[in-house]
């Protein structure tokens, strides 16, 4: 069995970038599965690789490496760091774009990859992802011990992604995430729906539109219709049956929801 | 040499479906090679898909098993099924999406996947590449044979994707893909068109531009003029060479054409 | 360690172009490792997909097999080539598309291929990718010598990609990519401007817009500010800071830049 390095990044697929990360992997260790979960991020789309990464790294492998390099500040002091949840290990540049996966995994600890000599040999200032986290990858999948990649570092970046705040019976949340179906997710977990409403009545508003109860999937409905349900990953959602309810309501990414009881 | 499974989906590149249905796959069998075939599918696009497996899988090596999921009804009534063909497995909702594949390749046994110990192990109401179509195959691949994957059922659904009709000396018949350059593949097969034109002349007609004659590749023609071919799967084909028939003539999949001998 | 062999193409990553050339290869060749450099070349963009390749191939490791398949002339009389360089293998029709590859690897020989003995058995007259170039890439990484599989050439096709002109203290130069952040890649390498300037002071100008300096990396600037930086493959390249240049200035591929020294 070889070693699993997931890829998550805002590359996109049309350039040589994440090719040329691929290589970089490949040459210093051949044996590794090499397996793309988004090169479609929005360019420097922090919080959105977090939810992407965070809602797919726990089908993976005990042991499975997650490369994330979605990185607004390449070139500058942000480090790239090394992060060790209960379960995985995760290679990115410390802007918080690890914060759900830590949240879910449990964080254990946390080195800075300053150890030039796991880069790539000419590091580059733009390409990171080739040079530094691909190579260091490729050594932590061919079995170089943690403590040898970097210095450990006693904590890390954490976004508040979610952004719920609660007014008395109210509680207001934020749209993180829009899939290709135009499936709306929302930046709290069902976990965290069913503490707060307990078992009384409530109501759940985007765009002006108003739902009350949960469905189980999307033919609960019918197809044109609107339903809540919980997504795939945990999180509240918010869907149509076979139509996208993000083009017809002209949902975004960080818009406002509100959740009463 | 392991187990190749090849994925088609509606489920695009920018989320993280698909990176999460491979780690469930590779969860439970590391020693399996993953093949893309698309998963840019149009949303729903069930008969999209039937032709997209339909034109690929015999490319591959016998044995390999082929995931499919367009899946509109997913979490209703609605079977996941394993069909064994002469050459091949296929994993897919019991919906019409392995009609052109079983044509091609001869249907010999069909299961029902009605065995949930081969399911991840919490099942989501909505995700069911991850859940049920990914870990079946995975365990297919290691080896567990398909009268335990499931219940034998007796049938499963069939599209008539091509509906051609004929009326005394005309068939008409449909546009079924459009491809990345614009070239637009009809839902005929060569041999279809060759039993019914015989020895005769022809007229082929589409968007009130006219064939007459079938010629062999694209540059047969002078660069900006449209042909009539037979395409790399089998199927005829209209394009222009260099430059997109569709986009200029405005041809939409469904749109019909006529074949008058 | 199994042979990789890479992949770029202007197949797009929605048709099953891409999935029906990898079957072909494993079908031949079971043990390859398949890494996508890109499929989304713009149609026919031969300079692009030669840019693009001749980007990242050097990331990869020694005896490599690199498939370039952008291929206006599919069926026509453009021969099919292996051309091995002093590093790697590649595989493409005879139309220059790995002019860059060549002149940075330094080519040894060429093979026109044209032994359908590693064909794929029924040959199409317009997917050689999967027909052609794909069987024989599996081929090679099976081990047949080069020149088992097609006859020695002396040269083969190259294009002027740069299309660089001098006129006195002033360099003109072209546009050759724009990548998904609308980072603008010029058709200069950093050894080819260092050696025009020297020493002296430079004005670049690309749309009236005018740099003196070359940056580092993008954070050196201010959010949303203009730099002139060298890219991560060797060539000058104009940047915003979190901003897309290419679309701020509408930059498009070809349009001309000027180096005044």
């Amino acid at each position: 069995m070889s070693h699993i390095i997931t890829l998550t990044s805002d590359f996109g697929n049309a350039d040589h970038y994440v090719g040329a990360m691929k290589g970089a992997i490949l040459r210093i260790n051949p044996n590794v599965t090499l397996v793309d979960i988004s090169h479609e991020i929005p360019s420097f789309g922090v919080p959105i690789a977090a939810y992407v990464i965070g809602s797919s790294f726990l089908a993976f492998p005990r042991g499975t490496i997650h490369v994330v390099v979605t990185d607004p500040g390449v070139g500058t002091s942000r480090r790239p760091i090394l992060l060790c949840t209960e379960n995985y290990f995760f290679l990115a540049p410390d802007n918080g774009v690890l914060s759900l996966a830590a949240e879910r995994d449990g964080a254990r600890a946390i080195y800075h990859l300053d150890k030039p000599e796991y880069y790539l040999d000419h590091l580059s200032a733009t390409f990171h992802g080739r040079d530094i986290f691909g190579p260091v990858a490729a050594h932590l999948a061919a079995g170089v011990n943690p403590v040898r990649l970097g210095s450990k570092q006693d904590d890390f970046e954490k976004l508040n992604l979610f952004r719920i705040s609660r007014k008395n019976n109210k509680l207001s949340a934020k749209v993180i995430n829009i899939d290709r179906f135009g499936n709306v997710t929302i930046g709290m977990t069902f976990e965290h729906f069913r503490h707060f409403i307990k078992n009384n009545k409530f109501e759940f508003t985007i765009k002006k539109q108003s739902f009350t109860e949960l469905k189980n999937t999307y033919a609960d409905v019918q197809p044109g219709e609107s339903l809540m349900l919980v997504g795939s990953s945990g999180f509240l959602e918010i869907a149509m049956n076979r139509d996208s309810f993000a083009l017809l309501y002209n949902v975004k990414v960080g818009d406002s929801v509100e959740l009463t009881v």
